[in-house]
C-alpha cells in the first residue's frame, strides 16, 4: 500500500518549478515501478522553455486502456508564504506546500489508488509531464508524439487537475474553452501635431477596430458552455512626445471560445475587421488550444458515480475556467478532468486537506476499477 | 552700422542649446549698448529647465512703444551635419549654422535695423529670451513679469520667428492656434481572462471614450483659422501578460484649437465624455497656450507694406503652424510674427541666405520707421 499523503509530501519537497524537474519524476517513477508499472521517462526541449522531463508509465496489456494524465511541475511560489513552500508540513487537517492541490496531491492519490488494484484487465497508464504550467510545448504534446510513434492510444483519459470548487467532488470538467491571442498592428505615418495633414495617425483606426471587436457578440453560450468572450489585454503606442503624431499603434486581445468556434475562424474574422478599418493593418495570432467537449456519457458517468459513492455529491459537469492539457489529450479519446479543491491553487499557502487526499484515492480507485471492467 | 551677417555669425558661434546661454545674451547686449540701448539682463529658473538668461533692452522714451521679441536659444543640433553646427560658415549664398533662421539671423537683422535709425520718436525695445525652444516657463513669461513690475507695456510687438515659407516675405503670422495636452486614465479591476466576470476591463471604456473624441468636430475653421484638430498621441496599457485583463488604461491627446475655443472649455468637454463612459476615469490637462488672433489692422499693414516695398510680395496673413511666444505676448498688445524662411528650421544644415539677412534688415528698418511715427 502507498500512503498518498507521504507520497504527496515527497513530491512537494522537490522544487519543480517549470521547467525544473528537481527529482520529482524520479519520485513518481520509483513509486510506479514498485507497484508493477513499466516506466519510460525522457527529456524534451531546450532552454529557455526546457529541457523538460516527461514520464509515461504502463501496467497490464490490451484493452480497455485507461490513462491518467497529470503534471509534476508547479508555478513559482512567490514571497509571503507562512511556511516554506517546498517543505511539506501538516498543520491541523492540512498538508501545506506548493503543488499540494495543483497537482502533486492528485498524482500521489492516483498512484496510491493504482497500488490498491494490482490486478486488472486491460491497460492502466500514467501520462505525466514537467511542462504543464509553462509554455506546454515540450510536455504533453511531446508525450503524445512519443505515444503515437509506438501506437499507444488510450480509450479513456482522466486528467487530475483540481476541478473541485468548495467540496471535493462537487465539480468535474467535461470540456474547456479554447483560447487564442492576437496581436494587431496598425501602421501610420509619424508627424507633428501642428501639421496633421502631413501625418497619418494610426490611433483612430485602431480604436475603430477595437470598438467593433468589443461590440462583437460571438455567441450566447450553449447547454455546456458559457458565451465566448473577447478581452482587449493590451494597447500600446509608446509615444513619449506630446507634440508627435505616432507612426504605429498596437493592441493585443484574447478570446476564450466555446465549441461553436474554431480558432482559425476567429482569427479570420478579426483579420477582416482590421482590413476594413486599416488596409495596411496586420494580425498575428497564436491559438493556445481549441475548445473541446466530452459529451456526457460513459466516462463522465464513471467519474460522477464514483464521486457519489464516496461523498454522496452529485458532481456538476462544468466547462468553465482556464485551459489545461486536456485540450491536447482530447484529440486522442474522451477526456474528463477531476481532482482536488482549487481554492488555493497558484496562491500563497497552497494546501490540501489530508482527508481529501484519502477520499480522492478512494474515488480514483473506484474509477480505475470500473473503467477497466471493459 | 552693424553687419547683420557678422552679428548673426557671432551668435551662431555660441552653442546656446536651451537652457544654455553660452554667451549669446552678452553678444546681443554688447551690440545693443553700442547703439544706445539701455540693457537689463537677468537669470531665471533652476535646473533642470533653467537657469535661463533673459534680456530686455530699450532706447528712447514715451509713446509710441514698439517692441521686437525673439530668442537666443536654439534646438539641439543632432548628428549628421555637413558643417559644424556651431561654427558659422558661408558657402555660396548661404550662412550655415544652428539658429541661422530660428532665429539668431532675425535678431541680428533687427539690431542692424535699429542701428540704422539712431534717432526716433517714442520707445524701441527688444524682449529676448533664452528659453523659447524649451519649456518656456522661465523665458518670455519671466520677462513679461519683469516688465509688468516696472509698468512697461509695448503698443505693438513684432516677433521675429521664421514665418516665411518659400520666399522671404511671402507669409506673416497674425495669430496662432492654441494647444492643450490631456492625459486620460481609466481604472478597472485586474483579473484573469478566463474569469472576466471577476474583472473589469478598462480598455473597452477607454476605446469608447477615444472613439467619441475622434468623431468630435470641434469647428469647421473660420476666415483666419483652419479647423481645430484633435490627435490621439498615445495609448498605453502596458500589460505584458496575455492571460491578464489589465487594471488600468491610459491615453494622451493633443488639441490644436483656433480662437473659437478656450483651452478650459475643451478640457471640460473631454472630462464630460470620459465621465459618461468611465465614471471613475480622470483627465489631467496642460494648456500650453490659448489661441490668439491679431485682427488685420495697423500692425499687420505696417509689416506687409514694408515687405511689399522691399520685395514686391503681398504677404499672406497666416495662423497655421505650431506655437510661439507670441501666445504670451498677445496678452500685452497686438502681435504679428515675421522673419526668415523656415525651410531648414530645426533641421540638419540649417542655413539662411545672406541676401535674406540684408533684405530682412531693410524690412525691419522700414517697420521701425513707420511704427515709431506715432
Amino acid at each position: 500500500m502507498i500512503d498518498p499523503v507521504a507520497l504527496a509530501s515527497r513530491l512537494i519537497a522537490c522544487p519543480s518549478v517549470t521547467p525544473e524537474d528537481a527529482g520529482a519524476i524520479d519520485v513518481i517513477a520509483e513509486a510506479l515501478e514498485a507497484i508493477g508499472f513499466t516506466v519510460h521517462s525522457f527529456w524534451a526541449g531546450d532552454t529557455p522553455d526546457g529541457p523538460v522531463r516527461n514520464l509515461f508509465a504502463t501496467r497490464g496489456q490490451g484493452g480497455p486502456h485507461f490513462a491518467f494524465a497529470g503534471h509534476s511541475d508547479v508555478v513559482p511560489a512567490g514571497p509571503g508564504w507562512g511556511t516554506d513552500p517546498f517543505t511539506p508540513v501538516i498543520r491541523g487537517d492540512l498538508l501545506h506546500g506548493r503543488g499540494a492541490v495543483d497537482m502533486k496531491g492528485a498524482v500521489a492519490a492516483f498512484i496510491a489508488a493504482a497500488a490498491r488494484i494490482p490486478d486488472h484487465q486491460g491497460t492502466l497508464s500514467l501520462i505525466i509531464t514537467g511542462d504543464e504550467e509553462g509554455p506546454a510545448t515540450h510536455g504533453t504534446l511531446a508525450l503524445m508524439a512519443w505515444m503515437e510513434e509506438r501506437g499507444i492510444r488510450p480509450d479513456l483519459c482522466l486528467v487530475g487537475e483540481p476541478t473541485s470548487a468548495h467540496r471535493l467532488g462537487d465539480t468535474i470538467k467535461i470540456g474547456r474553452r479554447g483560447s487564442v491571442n492576437m496581436w494587431i498592428e496598425v501602421p501610420g505615418t509619424q508627424g507633428h501635431v501642428a501639421y496633421p495633414h502631413l501625418a497619418d495617425n494610426p490611433a483612430p483606426r485602431l480604436i475603430r477596430i477595437l470598438n467593433e471587436l468589443d461590440g462583437w457578440t460571438l455567441d450566447t453560450g450553449n447547454r455546456w458552455f458559457q458565451p465566448s468572450n473577447l478581452e482587449i489585454t493590451d494597447i500600446a503606442i509608446g509615444n513619449p512626445a506630446t507634440n508627435i503624431i505616432p507612426g504605429v499603434a498596437r493592441a493585443r486581445l484574447n478570446i476564450r471560445f466555446n465549441d461553436a468556434h474554431r480558432g482559425a475562424d476567429l482569427v479570420e474574422h478579426v483579420r477582416q475587421v482590421v482590413a476594413r478599418h486599416a488596409p495596411r493593418g496586420t494580425v498575428e495570432a497564436r491559438i493556445s488550444g481549441e475548445a473541446f467537449l466530452t459529451e456526457p456519457g460513459r466516462l463522465s458517468t464513471l467519474v460522477t458515480d464514483a464521486i457519489h459513492r464516496a461523498t454522496g455529491l452529485e458532481a456538476e459537469l462544468s466547462t468553465s475556467g482556464g485551459t489545461s492539457d486536456a485540450r491536447f489529450l482530447s484529440r486522442l479519446c474522451p477526456v474528463v478532468e477531476f481532482g482536488l479543491c482549487n481554492a488555493t491553487m497558484h496562491k500563497l499557502d497552497e494546501a490540501v486537506a489530508v482527508a481529501d487526499l484519502h477520499a480522492l484515492t478512494d474515488i480514483y480507485a473506484d474509477i480505475i476499477t470500473h473503467a477497466l471492467q471493459g
